[in-house]
């Protein structure tokens, strides 16, 4: 593609997105595609000579877009929201643009030392300032916090586990998957992760029963290494107890990692900051703003307490990589596990400065004053349940049989018009409508009501 | 940002990559910044109210791009190329603008099947027709394959490490440090980790040296899990013995990943592909195509041999995930560490229509015949030296004594016209120059050998 093709075709993506932005899309917002639907219409083999991008977004158009869920079209409730926005996707051209390696400070310092700043302004907003990174996913995040706890306890990297005291890990059973895959991925294995049970009321971790379950390991012989706090829930936003869990870390000396990967984001309104408290007393914290502010997957925010304790776990510097100023700088390849790491400061500096703090307060009340309206509709409705109150931006409901709730998800979800998920509390199955899609407004919530309402039996 | 504001200054970024693709940064390619330097020019703090994207564009240019080491400059000779390309960037653009996690099938059928397809593409034109997916970097593609070998060996996931046989990994001690890295995360202990000698000529695995650790490994009650071939080595793009190294592990049942991140990308060559011989034998491939296949980064290329292997080690399934035709589709997210993924199939489709398999192949061409030219350079020159042959796209020469190797390195790099990293080989300083930027041509690398001849003591 010659460079003025590309200036032109890019002009042509661009509009693209702004009217995809402005009108969401014209179909269903949740496809009704066939497995293999989209591969049997896809060539075999790569063509030999070069095409017109032109060309590609054709296709893009007849044959992706109609096959896509669309996560940034405001009839998106499932799940938790995945945003993008224009400043957001503006900072990332910029990166893909730029195509720079911020692995160490010196492949460009204005990556790394844009992205120490970012982390500054989020940790102002957050009233948590402390020092961190960019991860892609809190996947990850969870994953770093877990190997600077193992780290902290005993020299895995060098010497392995086999001559170790057993590690225990804690989270609550409504922690995210991803704490699993962690205790997988770093070696501790499954069986020496304890799930604490929620109570029964809103699901948040029982904090009485993780400090016995701590006794217990620490009379069994093991050491208890790590407890994630969820703040948010992936099914219903419960909020952990985190400072419970915190006398608990510091009395046995247990690292303590506060997962708000959705949920963050409200705490910087001031009159939501109480769902961070305690957090000051944890080791490490997690928050997504490609969920909820508004600033394109990925981006993850790993905020610690201390930096040591990651590096400790993550440095690694090889000849190639070793650069004068070593001593004095961030080299974030030290901070994660991948070597390789992309520009994404940009796309947060976008974001935060074209909404501008007001502006991203705005949104989150918006949203949440969303989130509050559609509870009292499902209250006020005889057929529908809340299964608890919403705490943040999701509210849980089901119907009077589990048959009934799953036959409403799949009618609301097939008619194109709106896209919810479930998940199953209390051996019940529920649905979950989950607001914060940017584009979202009370209308278009007002709109799911209408449609609910319509579809109840 | 207001949904017209996107799209005039949306259009205005367009226009500036476009103009960076053709002119190349008006500045020097590697910044003369001091640590802090950029930080200092920061706000502390965030902006309460918004300001235009024009302002944030106006202080990039005027703070970001001086003190950025620009990758996708001509003049970029240091590391491995990081390329961008305009249908990357393109398709990089339309990825952002949908903003779908491709975490799960359902999430986006379309992200699912076209990364689907690509990977078959992608088989085709390497003639390894394996299944596999895209990996944010080849870091990660090692550790996951780790995991698989980890797996198919223990269960580890389930019981952790503690009662297991130890476990030894092999790698060439000139393999990437993300090998290393991977050790460490998952657990194994480096002292469990073999680093193979290269032999002294051009820095390729030592198989026989190989085939004796592994023996003593076994001898000393230890279960020899895992070996890491390299096609291209970070420093000298050395070549392992591909057949030699799947001799050893299949007749030890081990797993054998071919680690070719740079390099994999010649083999799209016909006249290349024999430097991927024997990996049909192996269980799992990676090359970037983020490196020399001007896709933007992240996207590295993980194939394996047997999926099922790789999923036993990464798939989970909680109930908010839980969706129709789970039996029937593949789940991206049970394919490596991170839940959620981004829509990277989409610049991979753009790179290979845009170029066809024929204009990356006279790329890439050009890129080789760009290296041989600069070798015969250095050959020419009785001052310079070449450290071996270069086998791929990286020259490696030195000067008769390592501080005047250093000086030239450093002259040419404070000139600005030029940026070349360095690495150690056989105890001497070695500067690296590797070929491959998007932009460059012949006269740039006639326009580096003038520099660097001038810049001679």
């Amino acid at each position: 593609m010659q460079h003025e093709r590309f200036r032109k075709h890019g002009k042509d993506v661009i509009d693209w997105i702004a009217d995809y932005m402005t009108n969401g899309y014209d179909g269903p917002v949740f496809p009704k595609t066939q497995p293999g639907e989209v591969l049997a219409q896809l060539p075999m083999e790569p063509p030999q000579e070069a095409e017109p991008g032109e060309q590609v977004f054709a296709d893009f158009e007849s044959l992706i877009l109609p096959h896509t869920t669309h996560w940034n079209d405001p009839r998106f409730y499932a799940y938790f929201p995945a945003n993008h926005s224009g400043p957001g996707i503006l900072g990332d051209l910029l990166s893909a643009g730029l195509g720079v390696n911020g692995m160490s400070w010196v492949t460009s310092p204005a990556a790394t030392e844009l992205e120490m700043r970012m982390i500054d302004w989020l940790g102002h907003m957050l009233k948590l300032p402390w020092r961190g990174c960019i991860q892609d996913t809190a996947s990850t995040a969870t994953f770093c916090a877990l190997l600077a706890a193992r780290e902290q306890v005993a020299d895995v990297n060098q010497s392995g586990f086999y001559q170790q005291q057993p590690m225990t890990v804690y989270a609550s059973k409504h922690a995210h998957s991803s704490m699993q895959k962690a205790v997988w991925m770093a070696g501790f294995g499954e069986r020496y992760l304890r799930l604490v049970p929620g109570n029964d009321d809103d699901f948040a971790m029982d904090a009485a029963v993780l400090a016995q379950m701590v006794a217990e390991d620490i009379a069994a012989g093991f050491r208890p290494t790590f407890v994630m706090s969820t703040v948010g829930t992936t099914s219903s936003t419960a909020i952990d107890p985190v400072h419970a869990v915190a006398d608990i870390c510091e009395a046995n000396n247990m690292w303590h990692h506060v997962d708000a990967a959705l949920a963050g984001t409200a705490a910087i309104l001031p009159e939501m900051r109480w769902i961070l408290d305690g957090t000051e007393r944890a080791d490490s914290f997690c928050f997504n703003p490609h969920k909820w502010m508004f600033t394109n997957f990925d981006c993850s925010v790993l905020l610690v307490k201390s930096p040591d304790a990651l590096k400790k776990a993550m440095a690694i510097n090889p000849e190639y990589l070793k650069a004068g100023h070593d001593a004095v700088v961030e080299n974030f390849r030290d901070w994660g596990p991948q070597l390789g790491r992309r520009f994404r400061a940009l796309k947060l500096w976008y974001v935060i400065r074209c909404f501008g703090v007001a502006g991203l307060q705005d949104k989150i009340r918006a949203h949440l004053n969303m989130t509050r309206w559609f509870a009292d509709q499902v209250r006020a409705e005889p057929r529908t349940h809340l299964l608890t109150e919403p705490k943040i931006n999701t509210v849980c409901f089901h119907l009077d049989d589990d048959a009934a709730t799953k036959a409403l998800m799949k009618a609301v979800n097939d008619s194109g018009e709106a896209y919810l998920s479930h998940t199953v509390l209390r051996d019940r199955y529920v649905i979950r409508v989950s607001f914060g899609q940017i584009h979202q407004s009370q209308q278009h919530v007002a709109t799911l009501w209408g449609l609910i309402s319509r579809l109840l039996p």
